[in-house]
């Protein structure tokens, strides 16, 4: 298929407005006493009616088979193709809690974890400990300077932080500490290229240094790090497809993905209505919104399939928020599906809607994974969706003479 | 889409046991006087209900409109881009007759056939001469010795064998003595590169000698070379897929295909009932059982429909000495289409069905081409069940943070 060099060849501004609404983690399966997924279960009336005004189909982010993480189930969205566009796990902690990374920094994902007398991993999160102790210990480890390296520690959530290394002769090619497993001693970090043993040296050093001043903080007594990596620097949707993005999103990691991809992040409050309200207010700025929905994928990887059900049943009564601005293509899809009986992401592929003016409508009248079977969009590799909205929204020309 | 790397970094081991059943050139056209397929004409209640439970596609052993071979049909079917993972014909002759194949050796396939006093080729294939004929033939050419090059000659099937050149400074890069048409003489040998020019001395020399010995064995009185070809050495099931993983072929080509990827060959009979018994007497020692049925391809290619049907309906007929082993995932479908009205190999995709607790069921209610095109698994690469069989028996992990 095309990549983003071609689409970047013809892509053209245009006055059509895109809303590319993710309900994370969408796709479902069928509960076991009714057969139906929750999105078939969901009373919905809006999105049917899209359904019935527009095209459905299903898309893979990744490929048949593939369960995705959330990064490549965004960027598939975004247009990216997630095996080529691949986002270090340091680096996306990093930017979802807006940490400004500069070129040439190396950031990790932290956990703060228990160890015994003996150096074994008891806890791998610590007891999951709150974010403000969390905070705190950060605090204590925060600015060390280790061999012209400066260590940056910073808060997620709970027992989870960032450790970003900045200075010269970093390389983000070493292994992780995290055993990933308990009953063991944390894992030295390792070189996998020369070019990456000062990093290594001085991520001991610090794992060294940290532990010392944890001993009296336990059961957050010791840290775990990995998934180094760097900025990857991708170009930006305003490079490729020529629009204005902004996204509305309540969760930092989705922030995060969207800030990779260039778009302009907006304030906005955490509940859906809010969200969408987000939209209006910010409407006359921008051509293209990414609205992100994360209690989809929450209920689902829970478990709660009537939770899921809920959830979908509010975007559906909230989406006059959005339609009322009579945005010209409307996508409503998931970056990957969460089954509730999965209680977690899985394969499946993720119905999809596109509403236009323009697309070729199909017989399909509800929004349903069954009905997404049959529809005009067919089975797609989820990149296709957003070249698929910016020809409904007349910012794709001709390819070729 | 990905390729076998990815797959490689997300594979676990699981307990569930997939079975992937390839019923050779299963799709089908209809028969003039019912518009039925061979698929469709078979009563095959077992298959209907796998369908039923499962979910059933349409695969493209290549691309479209691309008719396979039963090389790239079966490597697509293990998940090897058929175009990356090139296998030349003379090794895949010599796999399949068992030859243990050298680094460095270079294989080709040979015919004997007819020349007349002028050197012109007059039949290809020596009248087809007898297997026990043509091993006598071989005996008479095996071993030679040609600057430093020992040529080994075995029998594969009537006028077919395998010439394999083991020595030093060898090369595939060379082109075919086989003229494939009549009234031509024989073409040399000649190098596509200069690293090949020992070789196609080599080999020009041993069909020179070979004619002399020959020249009494009228119609058998020459031969002719092709696919000039090393051993590929492809990455093993085993490494990218983390699976034990164990073949049921009666046909050697079969046992040969599986045995370049890895797998275990297993001592089989020969009867579709005799195949899924030696499934059910190795159950417990492999996670994955490629199992091959070869009499479709064979009535396909006879353009005999009813037979075709014949042999579908015994498959069905047997098919619960493998259900009844209660595999977590099974996978039926074909290497590639071998209509009887084609009387051959055709492009046209592959009815192709997935049962497993965890998929995501369509509404077809039986096995056949049209059900294929409305099922669940779309119409996708056939290098994408592979995946997909693993991702349903949980041998795949997340791709991205």
């Amino acid at each position: 298929m095309y990549d983003l060099n071609m689409i970047k060849t013809i892509s053209q501004t245009s006055p059509q407005k895109i809303v590319l609404l993710v309900l994370d983690g969408l796709g479902g399966l069928p509960h076991p006493e009714t057969g139906k997924t929750e999105l078939e279960t969901a009373m919905k009336p809006n999105l049917d009616r899209l359904a019935a005004l527009g095209i459905c189909g299903l898309t893979d982010p990744v490929g048949p088979g593939i369960t995705p993480g959330s990064a490549p189930g965004h960027l598939a969205l975004f247009g990216y193709n997630p095996i080529t566009y691949n986002v270090g796990r340091g680096v996306l902690e990093a930017v979802g809690i807006d940490f400004d990374l500069q070129p040439g920094d190396v950031a990790t994902r932290g956990n703060f974890c228990t160890v015994d007398a003996n150096g074994l991993v008891t806890d791998r999160r610590a007891g999951r400990i709150t974010t403000e102790k969390c905070t705190a210990l950060c605090r204590l480890l925060d600015g060390m300077k280790i061999d012209n390296t400066t260590i940056f520690v910073q808060p997620v959530k709970e027992h989870r932080f960032i450790a970003v290394f900045r200075g010269p002769g970093l390389s983000a090619e070493a292994t992780d500490s995290d055993p990933q497993q308990t009953g063991v001693p944390v894992k030295p970090v390792t070189a996998l290229q020369p070019a990456a043993e000062k990093t290594a040296a001085v991520a001991n050093e610090f794992i060294t240094q940290a532990h010392l001043r944890l001993s009296q903080h336990s059961p957050a007594n010791m840290l775990l790090l990995r998934g180094f990596s760097r900025h990857p620097h991708f170009p930006s949707m305003a490079e490729i497809y020529k629009i204005r993005a902004a996204a509305v999103a309540s969760y930092p990691m989705y922030r995060g993905l969207a800030r990779l991809v260039g778009m302009q992040i907006l304030q906005t409050g955490a509940a859906i209505a809010e969200e969408f309200d987000t939209v209006a207010r910010n409407y006359n700025n921008y051509d293209f919104f990414f609205v992100h929905v994360k209690g989809t994928d929450a209920a689902g990887e829970d478990g709660d399939f009537k939770r899921k059900v809920n959830i979908i049943e509010e975007a559906d009564r909230e989406l006059p928020r959005i339609l009322g601005l009579k945005p010209d293509v409307i996508v409503v899809t998931g970056d990957h599906s969460s089954p509730a009986v999965v209680k977690g992401h899985s394969w499946h592929p993720v119905p999809s809607l596109l509403y236009s003016k323009v697309c070729r409508p199909d017989r399909e009248t509800v929004f349903s994974e069954a009905a997404c079977l049959y529809g005009g969009i067919g089975r797609i590799p989820a990149t296709g969706l957003m070249p698929l909205a910016m020809a409904n929204a007349l910012k794709l020309t001709k390819f070729g003479a």
